[in-house]
């Protein structure tokens, strides 16, 4: 299964971005990836006061440019996230999966907000204008049950330990760390749920703009199973291509058997919804 | 907090094992420790066929020695782990903790058996001779509450999100990765399982000795709860001291509470016992 992640610019105007998003799923495409992900937020600036004016309902012409670009290119296609409103006006960090028809088959609304204050470091505070989602999300596609997540929700292990136990074998992870938390722990968690739950992570970053409010760390990374990373790419705007061979997940899991070993009389990890 | 690992070598000899044990806590009591942890199974070769010949009663002579120790030097002592025997015969994996009074305060049998077949690397089955146990310990010391797991049981991270929602402020595992796992996933497990649950880490390993049939990784760790690390030993015998400061375990709760944001009505991980 060729993944493709891509690790896009993101500028000021959002129809720019969704039509370089589309040529980068083209050009993805061309190179033989049978599932392409976008970054969290590439058509809108990562900033609290843009989310609800970039917003638009799912069915929208933002969502629609996602979904002829999977069919166009006949592509799975994780539409990294863009801001959505409902019906009620609340705005999420969401995350839309076509198949290669063009046909949505799930949909993530960020779980976590991202509302942190380190001294000296980062401030940001999602809640200010977005509403978190209630959803463990996975689908199914012809290599078989993968997983979303978005970006901070990556921090809380329960949410990949369900996807899991749900047969996900790859988690994708549209996500922009920042230059605190990028460094410290972006490669750290990518690995260490791969090796925790055995199976792959992909993580799809915005390429990094200096410049910019909020500076994305970018190195997009896909880790194996066994928590190795197979692909990272650096700040630029690049797409990166991996060819996964899902028989790992099993090899792995049949070497060193955590999930015979796993202990529910002891400790478990529940879904609620 | 001054926390000292204490990375020895393991010889055939269990009360030399025991004796140089003594006087290692002895001179990490010298340089200033609160707290001494020991090596897994450091009075015995980690071997199967070991565990039953080396195993004692709990008051047994190797668990008055670790009392005495830790009473004659006046310090916290995570006394690694050695092989305990029960009534009924059964031999476990135990870790017993004393406090400054050299009164048993814990105790923690590992729960989960590392049986494990990596082809090319690592063979090793713990429940040819081992009985798991099943405990979530946590105990309480002058300053605070810790937590204590024995070595595979890092694998799961349930295991320390029950024991930092009991308050543990620092989590000690005694441990032996080997030449196998512990370059693929040591430093990555220590350092994420700190990150996620925002609290230090504490791995105390056993010297390497290439020559044995078991070739301990080492490389005892000290990470802190923003996932850094703060002391790691190379592969020899050596005593590592670090001074820990608890109050960074509620600064990075306050900078990322990811406490607060935290989705039980989501997902959850229930304790049983």
């Amino acid at each position: 299964m060729k993944v493709a992640v891509v690790q896009m610019g993101v500028r000021e105007d959002k129809f720019e971005n969704m039509s370089r998003a589309a040529g980068f799923v083209a050009q993805a495409a061309a190179k033989g990836a049978d599932i392409v992900v976008l970054p969290e937020m590439f058509n809108c600036p990562y900033q609290t006061r843009n989310f609800p004016v970039y917003a638009e309902k799912a069915g929208g012409e933002c969502w629609q440019i996602l979904a002829d670009a999977a069919r166009d290119s006949h592509v799975y296609l994780v539409g990294g996230s863009i801001p959505e409103r409902d019906d009620e006006g609340r705005v999420y960090n969401t995350s839309f999966v076509f198949d290669r028809a063009g046909d949505q088959i799930a949909r993530c609304r960020k779980t976590h907000m991202f509302d942190i204050d380190v001294p000296g470091g980062q401030r940001f505070k999602e809640s200010e204008t977005l509403t978190p989602g209630s959803e463990i999300t996975t689908f199914d596609t012809e290599f078989g049950t993968m997983g979303l997540l978005i970006c901070y929700d990556i921090r809380f292990p329960e949410m990949m330990r369900v996807m899991a136990n749900r047969g996900a074998k790859v988690v994708f992870v549209p996500a922009a760390f920042n230059m605190t938390t990028g460094p410290a722990h972006w490669e750290l968690l990518f690995r260490c749920r791969a090796a925790d739950y055995q199976l792959f992570t992909v993580g799809a970053a915005p390429a990094r703009d200096e410049k910019g409010v909020y500076v994305s760390y970018a190195n997009s990374i896909i880790v194996s199973p066994w928590g190795k990373v197979l692909l990272r790419l650096g700040a630029g705007e690049e797409i990166g291509l991996y060819d996964v061979s899902l028989g790992e997940v099993d090899r792995v899991r049949t070497q060193l058997p955590l999930r015979n070993h796993y202990k529910p009389a002891l400790y478990e990890t529940q879904a609620k919804l």
